[in-house]
């Protein structure tokens, strides 16, 4: 193409009406004319002056252009001898020749080659597809399409839509093992309405007003330390109060230094895990236990061996005892996740003394543990842990809001610097204006008369659905785990089919879960369903039941 | 031990003028009592009524002590019978008695016996160490000690301090090996100050003034919606904003369910290499390339290729094409990490085919895109796929700012669903009401107007900087890399040491990083400094580089 036909084709295809800049529509056809082969590699484009001058356009818009081109390889400028279309095509793939279609083999074109000379290049990339070529490197199609999306139909009689590459086969790229295993095991849920979704805490309740107090304050002093990232382990002020309400309210024995902020039990589970396990490793793990910690470890390549649990917590048996033992054992003593028993003190004890012995490290998720109703909460087995083997890992997810994702992590003395390097280092996290609100929240009492206000607002619900359960249904349906957290166990008739009653209550928009999917061994699986009444209004509790007896009874007939 | 006796134990221990409550006190009392065998298993405790009387306390106190003591199992209770001492000592561990001193199987105690009958066993673990305890499974020193904090002196009389287990051995417990490795390579650093840091943006011309408006105005109406957990993938809205300004400014092809909400480029490639790759594959990486990454990867099981990189990017060698091909490969097309070139379109293509081959999976980094200086960015690697195999991941962290911890990774259409799933189930991320502020953020213009400011402020300093360079160094150390971004690479004559002229920097509270530990290859590595210019005012620029001058000066005295 001489300068004066490329001018001419550029001329017809600039739209001055069109509303986009010029620069930008001159950018995109010189690049399409490249792509296409219109310009050849090797073809020397008009200077500057003489293009502006064809098309009657600012000479300073093509410099531009052509200085853009240069930066993004589509030309190469040689001082005093004028500006080349480069050799775009891809690399020559060395070593990789014999898979076949990558035999085209880049030409070494050097510059001195003039527009036109190249054109029956040009003219066999917009013919007819070469078979050779349609697994060939070159796939213009991204740019010509988009060209075709912005300036329209006008570019259908020069330009014709250049072959297409050979369709990528779906799913010859696939997921990972790992991955697979973790999309075919997800148990997340998309659903966000519905009564009795389990482990969601009611969130209207929340002291917005206090919160967002604390919030302008911070930002209307605008303070840049407070919005970079993190040092390790987080806001010093949040670990300090976080460290008082945990020796207080949970027996924990820690210093600032050992608290990690992290943005909940799955990223402190995940740094634990990665930080004092190797793939293959194995951990114990609760048999039934919570889903999304079980995809966490299996994406870190551990091997999870599940361990029963009875009315005393995690009771292994004599087979797990004389199994080598696991590297980690994870474990939710204030609140066994889901059945809600407490792990006995013997169960305690033989626990740290197996692990001291073993010198396994064990994490005690101590979930949901603020929420207990009639009693104390229970000491944690971190404090009662002399050897600093324990991690203990907690959440402000249910006390305040799930979307604040904040949780920590209470690393034993010996570990406090490496997780906090390692919590720097692998997710570089660093919401400090956020963790500074909490902890002035915190430290002005706004946590634990939020905690008490919602216990006995929660106290209230549980005590209404087991109310609703015994009327509709008495000893016939017992409820479990309800002294703590957020939902109870409802039993359902030994080998009855839970995940079918959930379906048919979540047809009737009740969102309850089946205890069965909850475990690991089959044989172990007890039928159930978990409730979660934290937050259904006191009023719908009723209602919301007898909706889900209908579901119940009408999959389990004996019961109707 | 006889009721009377223990009333007297516990009348001369408790403490009225404490402060401290009654049944806290009395709570702590009777389990110190049961954990050092002063009751001891099997042993009736006095009636509730009695205690009360002889204590001169309410009754009511005594019971709720109680019924918090056998909840945590240290009392059971039988009806009609009274309450005794639980068996607390650890389970025998069956299976594990080879291994020595566990071999102290616990003695099944029933009820009926009463106090004292057992006390030998009382006196025996309150006098002398015994050798054969002295790893045994009871370890009830955290009880005492705690009591003795609490209560002061008067415990020291009857309640001996216990045996210690014999101290966990320091190190015995080790990290895993790729914590081991993770730690010993962190790159992250806790410095805070100082001039020059790399990769830190100015943060105190953040509109906060708007931001806070936004935010206030959604926490205004206290939509619940928001604060619970995020469904897969993150806030519609800001999905929509994104994935129009990601077409608009990168060229970037996909509709808003391709886009995944990210807590930054850590979180992306985490959940990208986990989905996509199992532990022992391989991926390239440049080389050079960011070290946060690096740790992100090894985490994973990983096992990176480095390829060297030359002024047109990423540059595999023939060796590399003839290796297995790798299941991954990561990249910085538009602007290298850390050296600054631009990915020529020639190597763009070179790499999309061996891909597309191969069937490999392309992550782009698209880290700092934003901010190019004289010239437009150039188009995304995503925009020039055809085949669905580019994962593109870009940030907020550098264009807003750090802290507030927003990423996102636009997944290939046919992954879309898995990684919105994944993400989800492994992160559980959902901070809703802050996505939906930085959507109003973007949709109101305010992104792209506080870029286009701060690129202009950026683009002064870094002329600032590459002035006061040139004015002291002319072209003896050259800058490179300086084109996007917020940082510089001098470069420093071959083999001169930088991690020492960084050191000598540090010490006069200049923070620049060593070029040479971004590579992994050492034979590769280069002599040279890191420079940040993004967060140093103006007028700081050339002081502060005078500073770094006298540092490079003492260190390398050929330059001074």
């Amino acid at each position: 193409m001489r300068a004066s036909v490329l001018s001419d084709w550029l001329a017809q295809r600039l739209d001055r009406g069109s509303g986009q800049p010029v620069y930008r529509q001159l950018h995109k056809l010189l690049q399409q004319a490249i792509h296409s082969r219109e310009l050849p590699a090797g073809a020397r484009v008009p200077s500057s002056r003489l293009l502006a001058a064809e098309l009657g356009i600012a000479r300073n818009t093509v410099t531009q252009v052509y200085e853009q081109l240069v930066l993004e390889g589509y030309v190469t400028s040689a001082t005093g001898r004028g500006t080349f279309v480069a050799d775009t095509s891809p690399d020559e793939i060395v070593g990789a020749a014999e898979i076949g279609s990558i035999g085209s083999v880049k030409t070494p074109i050097k510059s001195g080659s003039i527009a036109g000379q190249s054109s029956s290049i040009a003219t066999n990339s917009r013919t007819q597809p070469d078979p050779e070529r349609s697994n060939g490197p070159i796939s213009p199609v991204s740019v010509a399409t988009d060209l075709r999306d912005d300036l329209g139909e006008q570019t259908q009689g020069l330009i014709q839509p250049p072959q297409l590459p050979q369709p990528h086969r779906p799913g010859a790229r696939a997921l990972s093992a790992r991955g697979a295993r973790l999309i075919a095991g997800a148990g997340v849920s998309k659903r966000q309405g519905g009564a009795f979704m389990p482990g969601v805490p009611d969130v209207s309740r929340f002291p917005a007003r206090i919160w967002t107090r604390l919030h302008n304050k911070y930002w209307r002093t605008l303070r840049p330390d407070l919005l970079t990232y993190a040092p390790g382990g987080g806001l010093a002020l949040l670990r300090h109060v976080l460290a008082d309400y945990l020796r207080t309210s949970r027996s924990v024995r820690c210093s600032p230094e050992q608290i990690i902020i992290t943005t909940g039990i799955h990223q402190s589970v995940d740094l634990a895990v990665r930080l004092l396990s190797d793939p293959g490793d194995t951990i114990w793990t609760e048999d039934p236990c919570y889903w999304g910690v079980r995809s966490v470890l299996h994406v870190s390549g551990l091997n999870p061996r599940p361990i029963a649990v009875d009315s005393e917590g995690i009771n292994p048996s004599a087979a797990d005892f004389a199994a080598p033992p696991p590297k980690l054992i994870l474990v939710t003593p204030s609140h066994q996740y889901p059945l809600g028993m407490v792990m006995s003190l013997a169960r305690r004890r033989t626990l740290l003394e197996y692990a001291r012995q073993h010198q396994c490290w064990i994490i005690e998720d101590d979930y949901d543990s603020e929420f207990r109703y009639g009693s104390r909460p229970l000491a944690s087995l971190q404090g009662l842990d002399t050897a600093g083997q324990v991690i203990y890992v907690g959440s402000f997810g249910k006390t305040l809001f799930p979307g604040l994702r904040v949780g920590y992590l209470v690393a034993p003395e010996s570990l406090a610097e490496s997780f906090a390097t390692a919590s720097a280092e692998l997710y570089r996290e660093g919401q400090l204006l956020q963790q500074a609100v909490l902890a002035e929240f915190i430290a002005e009492g706004h946590f634990t008369s939020h905690i008490r206000k919602m216990r006995a607002l929660y106290g209230q619900r549980r005590q209404a659905l087991l109310d609703a359960a015994a009327r509709r249904y008495g000893d016939a349906l017992p409820a479990m785990g309800g002294d703590a957290g957020l939902h109870v166990v409802m039993q359902l008739p030994e080998g009855s089919d839970d995940r079918a009653v959930a379906e048919a209550a979540l047809a009737r928009n009740i969102v309850v879960r089946p205890l069965s999917g909850y475990y690991s061994e089959r044989e172990r699986a007890a039928s159930g369903l978990l409730i979660g009444y934290a937050c259904v209004p006191d009023e719908e509790i009723a209602p919301s039941f007898d909706t889900l007896a209908q579901a119940i009874d009408a999959t389990l007939p004996a019961f109707a």
